[in-house]
């Protein structure tokens, strides 16, 4: 992809309006601090100003209200970070793995494949398994049979596709395996990041719908549905059977229990835990704050007690109140 | 395993008494809510009343408290879950995978397998390792040199099973290496999820016990024992030489923190971080209780000052006695 | 490695003082407890003392302080611990695997390996990555294009190094990705565990500095930096373009989240969130004390109104105040 592009060039394909040089030649993008001569960095956040200052990028994308911070030639863009994005894509291919099954995958007969897929080596994908056009699999991805994954999709090396979703019956003291009968389906641009586990269904399927990016060390449970376009950071777990919406984004190391309905446009913290389900859109948050070692001990001895000290200034404003009472 | 069978031929292999049409044919288990003809599903939680009303099932798995809940065909079973569970592993195997060695599989020489052993593909067996008879290591599960798994014991793909513990002491700032020496040993009939890893002893062995039930992205740290029957959900971990007594059940996102003791029949909540043994039965918690961001601000930053509120309370009990002490 | 070294053989490659015969012949190292005839054991923490007295170990290595405290054969050295990890490297090999790269290995042409490299079955190694000499990567590693792995560094199964970094920016609702083009460069004399996940940067590399020491399960975002000699134990993450200084140790299950800058010799204690930079070395903790599940319910119930109950008491001393000077 060593290419070049004018400003002119790059803005002719992805709009935006240009200020200053537009014949400047741009071949690879860059951060402010590290960009030199033909690349391009983008700013978006008034926390660099100083680093837009002193770039030394050929050319910076800026939104509206950053246009005179800079004299270099720039791209005006409503989302300057959206916008970089798509010029990285001008320079830079989504997937660096060629098209086709590796030699050394094993693909079981009678698996479909789209146009153009990318199965790296290592991989193995299960009979009945469907993949669509232009999905890419790194080494090493295991697909169980039966799942399905749409167009478009990435899943990155380690992750397993598939594998029986958490289904025991105590009898006994014994657990009596639950055979897991239902599928994963993943929908289109999905991206799913290294070392995930994506459960099958017990007796229905578990689905990740269109356009949901899942990043490293991500697990989600038997029979789950993760709504369009919602985002999840690495280490986040999803327990069984819980619906989470569309237009999510879960925090790092978030957990989600099962059996929950979590709506769209949610927004989970990091290492966040979500016990109860979540019916109004908005920001949800539970995380201890840290502290000095010695600090957090004096406090969390007391979190263990904090129902008694509760009453004990239930029990003084009952005093307090009784003696002004008296007092009147 | 397509085959069909009457409510009278499950219930002579299964027991269970029948009402209703016991010639009824029966071809695959499924839910309350999307059973049609020729399918069971079960019942065994009164939340799911409304569905047992509708299902479209040819029959229906019950409790005696249940029995008169439905007209349909159905067999009255002290645990319902659990025959429903056996009535699945009549028409669904245990697990999907071909039995014997694929060839994409890397088993070292000497290794010792049994009977009817399945090894997926990209599976590789270190030497010196032993497999018991009907056990099923799905692609990907790479067992490391001199580990045991037990007859019967299911890993799915990318676990690791012996890969050293986490062993380095500390000499002058630089970490030296303590070669991990001891193995993995698994008992039989145990499930491992996927993307687990189970790292072999420092000098003694890991060991899991039969009926231990796993489910994906676990850890388990060197020199643990995990007892008999006990389950773990997906992504808790056990730091190393913790011994966990048998029939517990450790929720999901629980780290058992290392050398300690938990005792037979002990339940840790999900997300639970235990840090002292525990030597009796029963359940344990300790869970940040989530909130909407902005009242979770407020709170936890009180809760860095706890110890002082508690200090400042019984400041008020005290001033509040001296003044009745001197009132009277 | 079946070889038999005496004590003073031993000494005279690692040094100490020996005391007692020092013609005894070791051939392997254990736990106090369970060492028997030809076995050497240590002793570094009084709470062993008893098994220190009861061991049948042929030698015991110990502290000047604890000189006394056997009649054993012993050798005296000033860290005890790591003098005992050096005993058992001359007994057992620090990896396990042959030297060479594994048949059922995909090494992509052009990758640059140093002398010595062992590179186990189901590896994937990508176009212009570069291994150093002496270096492991157990079966069934993953290393995407580009990446460098120092000399003498260990990486464990099932761990990928250099897969995207989750980058991607919103527009209108969706989620455009930004292709990653930073590497993974990876110091000297790192040991990486099982399952790990360590991404290659957004537009800068991903750096793990020499003598990192990582346990299984990790996940490393894209562009962090972690300082040499930093051990991170089971599980732990962190988030994007963070820093971690030189000889920090990070608990189990600890997150540090993005772009926070950690100083060095910080210890964050297991299951902490580290949600700010840290600038002073020091142990930090956040972590939720378990209890019985009915305490930690009542407790866990106020945690939510903590604020509300700051307030009360305030309130309480505010009156309190106004009747004392009204008293007064």
């Amino acid at each position: 992809m060593a290419r070049a592009l004018t400003l002119e060039q790059i803005a002719a394909q992805l709009g935006g309006r240009i200020v200053g040089d537009a014949g400047v030649l741009i071949r690879q993008v860059a951060s402010l601090a590290a960009a030199g001569e033909g690349e391009i960095a983008f700013f978006s956040d008034s926390r660099y100003r100083r680093q837009l200052a002193a770039t030394r990028a050929s050319a910076v994308v800026v939104g509206p209200d950053a246009e005179s911070l800079t004299k270099r030639p720039r791209i005006v863009a409503d989302n300057p970070y959206a916008y970089f994005a798509r010029v990285s894509l001008l320079f830079n291919p989504r997937t660096v793995q060629p098209v086709g099954v590796h030699p050394a995958a094993s693909v079981a007969p009678g698996v479909r494949l789209g146009a153009r897929v990318s199965i790296g080596a290592g991989c193995v994908v299960g009979e009945g398994v469907e993949i669509g056009d232009d999905a890419c699999l790194y080494p090493g991805v295991v697909v169980y049979p039966g799942c399905r994954i749409g167009a478009r999709t990435i899943v990155h090396s380690a992750t397993v596709i598939g594998a029986d979703g958490f289904g025991f019956a105590e009898d006994h003291g014994r657990w009596v395996k639950i055979p897991q009968i239902g599928r994963v389906v993943i929908g289109e641009e999905v991206e799913i990041g290294a070392a995930c586990s994506i459960d099958r269904g017990a007796l229905e399927d578990t689905v990740i719908e269109d356009g949901v990016k899942l990043d490293n060390q991500i697990q989600i449970g038997h029979g789950c549905r993760i709504g369009a376009h919602t985002a999840m950071a690495g280490c986040a777990g999803v327990a069984g059977s819980t619906r989470i919406g569309r237009h999510c984004a879960i925090g790092a190391s978030a957990v989600i229990l099962g059996h929950l309905e979590i709506c769209d446009h949610v927004r989970v913290s990091a290492c966040t835990v979500i016990t109860r389900s979540i019916r109004r859109p908005g920001t949800y948050t539970g995380v201890y704050p840290f502290d000095a070692h010695a600090s957090w001990t004096r406090n969390a001895a007391l979190l263990r007690h904090l129902a008694a000290l509760g009453r004990r200034v239930r029990e003084l404003e009952r005093k307090l109140e009784a003696k002004e009472s008296g007092d009147g």
